[in-house]
């Protein structure tokens, strides 16, 4: 969809210098923008590029606020300023689809107005939808779950009963939701594992984005949540009885346990490791392939905790020179 | 499903005090418990907060023989009595509902009396399918699998042709069962890689329970088999021609390379990795994160290895004492 | 289908000895073979075995060249030429099966000759699908995916709109193609991130195969691409803006992050983490579970790298070596 340069000044707010009637569709790179597109800098020394491109307009911090040669956007955090108008473009895509014939929705399913389900989707019974959310192909939504209104479920996703998803939630292809949590008891005589009951909730609150092919499984008596703004990239899982904060960033093939505490702005790298019970309090950084081991507690806001056991970079650095100087013996 | 406290004393055979024809229809935590539920009690420090809650009866251990208030189950594992408890309600849930008019069953598919097929489950040529089994909503069955009777196949899951499920196996969401190996031949000339045959079995025994979006490949030529009794986490990957024994425990996101074998009693925390060629004897423990190298052997009943590459916990904890005096250093 | 020994021989470039008119019609491991298998031997040690088995003909090295008692295929690359011979087997296999009744081809699709889509397998609007591939049952290829010829795309898999894939491409049940990166702004005064656009594409080459559950991410606004011959196991996962060569073999679970620089010919092992904006150059190996930290570049055609920070192996089995010494002072 077009959009004036003015319109979109005004929709990220930054400030315009150029013709404000000129139009733009979208946005690129500096190296495969076209004269539709919006690009953006914001490191100095790539101004030039940006102005010599193909772009129709330029995103840049103060620094461009003297340049000349392209229309520019200027923002204080051009980068934000850039995710902004690219959500600016996409407004009203990809468009209300409505029920396609091949969706199976039970007849004591709730869809708001204006939801989208696309192909073979089930929505079981008791199902409820909330305004524009969109239902992608092959996607199986369990019994009594609720999602809240514009959302995005991508294809192929499973939610189980018992889930609820609140406003704006994005979850990609493959996701699995409030599967059971992984919870036996042995039998000491026979030696066999009696599977403990998993028949608790998932709440996903507000603004959470779920990766590809993830899992987050239910509470095994009470509820497992993930906080507003939470964001988790693919294949990570989730243990039962978690309880994530909100702005939490969990990067690829992280695993958390079960009964983890995981408190606001936490940000975890890929393939870390979270034992049962552990606790991460407000603002902790786990870097990647960091192991946390069973009932530890790390705090510190802006900390950053590395390797397995997980301790403060500062201390795993002298320890990797002192393996060094070992190794030189 | 309402069960008298007598009738539920005799499932689990525990010591029924109070009045038995007393009725429950479910069980939960202490804290969201109400008078329809059960709870249990391990530990004697919660016992009061148990016969405080709502909850309709207790299931507690020996020390509880002389409470008051509420009506109890006394038994020696309160945890192992709750869980047979929670089946016992279970039993008949979610019920016989036929095969769906969307599900694809091929006319040479056999299926058992009493097999649910769900909406849009494909059943290919020359499957079978036996007594009281469920196969999830877009389940893909492939040509000639055999499952057996009373398992439970969540939606979304894939089963290559060649693959055979015993008894009772619970399969999760987006599970993907008896796909092809990691197996390629290098032509020196080319620098391309060839694909070995990936031609051979996937072979599940009863009451295995494999997490969603796990994948467990067939054998290369013979092949794959996990034992009786065994339980898989989520996103947990198993290799071609692994053999695993009985009762074995998989926590999530743990990997097992190829022609791995893994004994009875062996638990694996979550992402360890198996090298090519491993044999873990029975009863190992490998902590999580842990690694273990290609073609080693680890034994020793309950012995606990940790790390990369995979050592006694005890030389583990020798090793990082001795790191942090360096540190100091 | 059922081959001359002649046959075969000339298909694998191999040194017939014995009866050329003689029909086999697979392959087979030694221990499981009869009279209609290939049986094949790498090792001389194993071939009194091979002869002494059910196999119908063996596939050996020149070691084998006096032997008697079977017909012998000669070949100085005999597990090749096995591989190879199972290609022959299979050639024509499964066959051309149609568009399955309940597939669900949008009208502006193009789909070539010989094309198979299997049951409820959905092609959106103008997409492209090369002569003689197949869809498996419940894939959903979205909006404008081409797909070359000769693909095989097994059951469950999603491609996001904006994907390219080239000839003989394989891709296993589960894997998603093409979602959205993981990228953010954070909004300093809100504390909440916004989303980065998510809009390139992915590409993917000829002759790569891709695992079960894989997840591969479309560039931000720019491109993914995965080489040609390039091999991927289950459970992998590959960030958006990655560049990967040709002939790259990656072990299952292993992670990459984004705008990850990956030459021809790398071999990364299972488990193995590579962080944002690195650069692993032709030929290096990154051992199991290895961690490469972002921006770093390896280099060295078949050197070895392992552990975290990744270091070249002679480095690491010092440094095990040292603690092993300081564990027992």
């Amino acid at each position: 969809m077009k959009r004036s340069l003015q319109e979109i000044a005004d929709a990220i707010a930054a400030r315009l210098k150029g013709n404000g009637s000129a139009e733009v569709s979208g946005v690129a790179s500096i190296a495969s923008a076209n004269g539709h597109d919006l690009v953006f800098v914001e490191d100095e020394k790539f101004l030039s590029q940006a102005l010599q491109s193909g772009a129709g307009a330029v995103i840049a911090g103060e620094f461009a606020a003297h340049s000349e040669g392209k229309p520019l956007l200027i923002s204080s955090h051009p980068r934000l300023a850039f995710a902004r108008a690219a959500r600016f473009f996409e407004d009203g895509k990809p468009g209300h689809t409505g029920i396609h014939a091949t969706a199976l929705v039970h007849r004591s399913a709730k869809l708001a107005a204006s939801v989208s389900v696309e192909e073979r989707a089930l929505i079981a019974e008791h199902a409820e939808i909330g305004v524009n959310t969109r239902i992608g192909a092959g996607c199986v939504i369990g019994r009594g779950v609720k999602i809240g209104p514009n959302c995005e479920i991508y294809p192929n996703v499973t939610i189980y009963s018992g889930t609820t998803l609140a406003e704006r939630v994005i979850v990609h292809a493959g996701a699995v939701l409030g599967s059971d949590g992984f919870g036996y008891v042995r039998d000491s005589k026979t030696g066999r594992y009696e599977k403990f009951p998993q028949i608790g909730r998932l709440v996903i609150e507000d603004d959470v984005e779920i990766g590809a092919n993830t899992t987050i499984d239910r509470g095994a008596l009470d509820e497992t949540r993930i906080g507003r703004g939470t964001k988790i990239d693919n294949l990570v899982h989730i243990g039962h009885n978690c309880r994530l904060g909100r702005n939490v960033v969990i990067a690829a093939q992280t695993g958390i346990s079960g009964s983890v505490v995981i408190e606001n702005d936490v940000v975890l790298g890929g393939q870390v490791g979270i034992g049962d019970h552990v606790r991460l309090e407000e603002g902790v950084i786990v870097g990647s392939q960091g192991g946390v081991l069973t009932s530890k507690i790390l705090r510190g806001r802006g900390v950053v905790f590395w390797g397995t056991p997980a301790r403060p970079l500062k201390e795993y650095l002298k320890q990797l020179a002192a393996l060094a100087r070992l190794r030189k013996k």
